[in-house]
């Protein structure tokens, strides 16, 4: 029997390094992402077309798009936060926009300053210039397991956003745990209802987790059983979350690489030629970073035999 | 339909103190432990019994179980590395002795220079020496879900472990990832061949997990698909790998005990009273630990909403 496969979406250049206070060179981006694309990672989410005045780490969005060497097979996204974002991404060479909205109410007024009914207004118009374009378009729902102000997020309320994205003729979907308030109960329940409301009506259906509370891993586990096969993940575990100084960001693709590969799924990715990559990530950030395969190495790094046995 | 009980043992006094570098006095051992059994914990595995040669932190074993403060209904237990340390114990009030060997040859020879064969040899003598003393015994089969040295252990290997135990009249079975080797799928497939086998032979069965990969709390949530309902961790995380400098110790107490809650699980453990100690647990150790919640905050610990959306 053929190992399922599960594909992996790196996000670390993209949600990782949006936090980041220090300057990020654009060669030292580029630079990983080539690195990134050997790997054998499914898709790589490159940049944000975000305004530089929000995000002074992504005002090189055109640069790294112009600069990146492509790997046939790869898929290179960018975030779109806006028509603004949109006018600039259609002129770059980008196999997949990624759009978002928020489940939440007040997060996508924090987060864009709009509602969330205002958000769809432009998706319409969005998904014809990106598949104008030649581009397919990814519809990512924020704080679909729950809101930093709200709290709970109805089910019913997130798989009605899904069925609108879905309307509208959106390539992909993306549920969010954007602040990691996922369990992996909730991530089973609201997944089986979504892949069967919406697996056959999208290409893909991808799951974007953050480790804030130990639980990514867990609600990964949780996806698969749900029948999502795509995760987002973010090499060395960059990322973070902005209420919480200290907590940790994204789930970190060596980490959930490793995990998947011991659980015998066939995630395409190298896992070697990704730790190389990942032991870099504190230099390159000028901090130390969550993920734990690079320190305690694979699960089957052996030790050598202490001493004390082979000596007497 | 009341809620599935899942039982909490806190081990971080033990197998996280242990391996400290900084002498960890014995008042605060004591304070910590009486602030821990007012929790809702079901079990705090207190000390351990080791020669103080090897483990300066557990010289004390004898005054930590004579101050602590006993909580009624929690269960107060302590490791026995061998016959000498059974003296010792049976002489203190211990409700529960933990007994160890390694499912792993090399390891078993590394830890206690002793055959497996060898280490089972005063497990009869130990089993009679804690119900005459009016005492339950544990027995831990260590690297059950793969060894640092020899890497894959045979599943066959580790059940005929448990079955010796069981043989001996042991009342609970701990089947331990010594070194965060473990993955879903794989304690899901042994621990549903253990229950099978020992879950009416023994009392109680525990999984005792190392986040060193990121994997512990969904080998958790694995252990419990598979029946298993008794779990360690050490608050904060403490703990550690001795082979990898910068690795996660054992699975964090307090986020293992906010996924459970989260999931609708009863863990009888108030998560505010629990945190209310993690926080402590860097200054006494005199590092940072890898405890999420304790820096995220609860998964329902709402933030206020931003300035801008109610000051226009």
């Amino acid at each position: 029997m053929s190992k399922q496969r599960i594909y992996i979406n790196d996000v670390g250049v993209r949600d990782g390094f949006q936090i980041e206070k220090n300057v990020i060179p654009t060669e030292t981006k580029i630079a990983l992402i080539d690195q990134l694309s050997k790997t054998g990672l499914a898709k790589i989410e490159v940049t944000s077309f975000v305004h530089p005045k929000f995000v002074p780490n992504m005002a090189d969005a055109e640069t790294v798009l112009a600069e990146i060497e492509r790997v046939p097979g790869v898929v290179y996204s960018a975030l779109v936060p806006n028509l603004k974002g949109m006018e600039r991404a259609v002129k770059c060479k980008i196999d997949e926009i990624n759009v978002f909205m928020s489940a939440s109410e007040t997060h996508n007024r924090a987060n864009v300053n709009r509602s969330c009914d205002e958000s769809f207004t432009d998706f319409a118009v969005m998904v014809k210039m990106a598949h104008d374009a030649g581009m397919k378009i990814n519809g990512t729902i924020s704080t679909s397991f729950g809101c930093p102000f709200e709290g709970h997020v109805a089910p019913e309320r997130v798989l009605g956003f899904a069925g609108r994205y879905a309307a509208l003729n959106f390539d992909g979907l993306t549920f969010a745990d954007t602040t990691g308030m996922a369990n992996p109960r909730q991530v089973r329940e609201l997944m089986s209802e979504a892949v069967k409301q919406f697996g056959t009506k999208v290409r893909e259906i991808t799951l974007h987790f953050h480790n804030t509370r130990s639980m990514g891993l867990a609600n990964v586990v949780a996806g698969i059983e749900a029948g999502v096969l795509s995760y987002d993940a973010s090499i060395g575990g960059l990322g973070g979350c902005p209420f919480a100084p200290g907590a940790t960001g994204n789930i970190c693709t060596e980490d959930l690489v490793n995990m998947l590969e011991d659980m015998g799924y066939n995630t395409g990715v190298s896992l070697d030629a990704l730790l190389a990559q990942a032991v870099k990530i504190p230099m390159i950030v000028g901090h130390e970073v969550p993920g734990q395969v690079m320190k305690a190495g694979k699960t089957m790094h052996l030790h050598p035999v202490p001493e004390k046995l082979y000596t007497k």
